[in-house]
């Protein structure tokens, strides 16, 4: 997604090899225009999947999951990272680490909104070292609903995130793929379209005869 | 904010005269479709406050800080409860309780995300305790920007939350004020328009002689 790559270029701070902050645009002030675009962008990329509903995990997934509910029709649900007392429902519960607070948490998703009949796409803001985005997989799995993808802003190629969702045979579609990055440079490497028609659609007519 | 109170008439869990759950459609579980009308709603009741900026807290008010932010075309900011390591810049923090998770945790907001020049507008799920609330309110005030008011999904108005609020001389809107509640049971109370000529608008023509 070319505007979101500009984007990255122009407003992201690298503060390390492994480390992008992107707060300024994207996960604590938010360019309301982008997230919709970005949401706009995921229901394009999963349209042939009949998805029912969007999963992410609080909070920095929300504005994603929000705005790619809002593109396909279908509610979406969050993952919370604690307990909370008004949650008494039996929970689906997985144990994620957390790269960027350096913490293990404990996601849960109350069971009555995910049901066998569902067909869900996870939508996140990251996806590095995937701990997270396996958590929620393991969740879906868990409830005998279909996972049909995982769709990702920013992907930092160089972790191991998309290897493990890989070894899950989850398909996985992220819109600026970095393949490394230093202060002052991003890299990014194209996406592989999940459907040979998407290409197309993907790459313009720049190569067209016409 | 009709369409609003019959789905917690409908869908709410009163698990106590204070705890409304509401998770199945608000704030774990979200109806995109709803939360994009509580934003439009939300842009109508304060649409003559020229905003700049849609500010909450993580978790639950983001999405209604998007839908507002999608409906008056600005972006949003959302504090965060925790400092992560990629969050360096200096920030303006309060300290908040919460009632509904019986902890006391900190708020931040990088502080170049707010600025004298902006005209914010406060959104969240509940209005009840006020804690969260009045927490970002002071968060405004330090960075000089003007507060315009605070926009709550759902009030409790047998708590101290709007009391709090008014102390401070904030304009309040609440799109569904519950005065009590018990199992199977809500009463609603309605919210005072801020300007008189929303009073026809939110009413409609019932009382018109045309």
């Amino acid at each position: 997604m070319k505007e979101l790559q500009e984007r990255i270029r122009q407003e992201g701070q690298i503060l390390s090899e492994k480390v992008l902050k992107v707060d300024s645009f994207l996960n604590h002030q938010v360019d309301t225009g982008l997230a919709v675009e970005i949401g706009k962008e995921f229901a394009r990329l999963f349209a042939h999947e009949k998805i029912t509903k969007v999963l992410t995990i609080e909070a920095s997934g929300i504005q994603f999951a929000m705005a790619t509910g809002i593109a396909l029709g279908v509610p979406f649900v969050y993952a919370k990272k604690k307990k909370a007392i008004t949650q008494g429902d039996v929970v689906y519960a997985a144990s994620v680490h957390s790269f960027t607070k350096q913490e293990t948490y404990q996601v849960t998703i109350v069971q009555s909104y995910l049901n066998k009949e569902d067909r869900i796409l996870i939508v996140d803001d990251f996806l590095a070292t995937g701990a997270a985005l396996v958590g929620l997989a393991d969740i879906v799995k868990a409830s005998g609903a279909t996972l049909v993808g995982v769709g990702c802003v920013i992907e930092k190629t160089f972790q191991e995130g998309r290897g493990l969702l890989e070894e899950r045979q989850i398909p996985i579609q992220s819109l600026a793929r970095i393949s490394s990055m230093s202060p002052g440079h991003v890299d990014f490497i194209e996406e592989t379209p999940l459907i040979p028609s998407l290409v197309t659609v993907a790459s313009g007519n720049e190569d067209s005869p016409c």
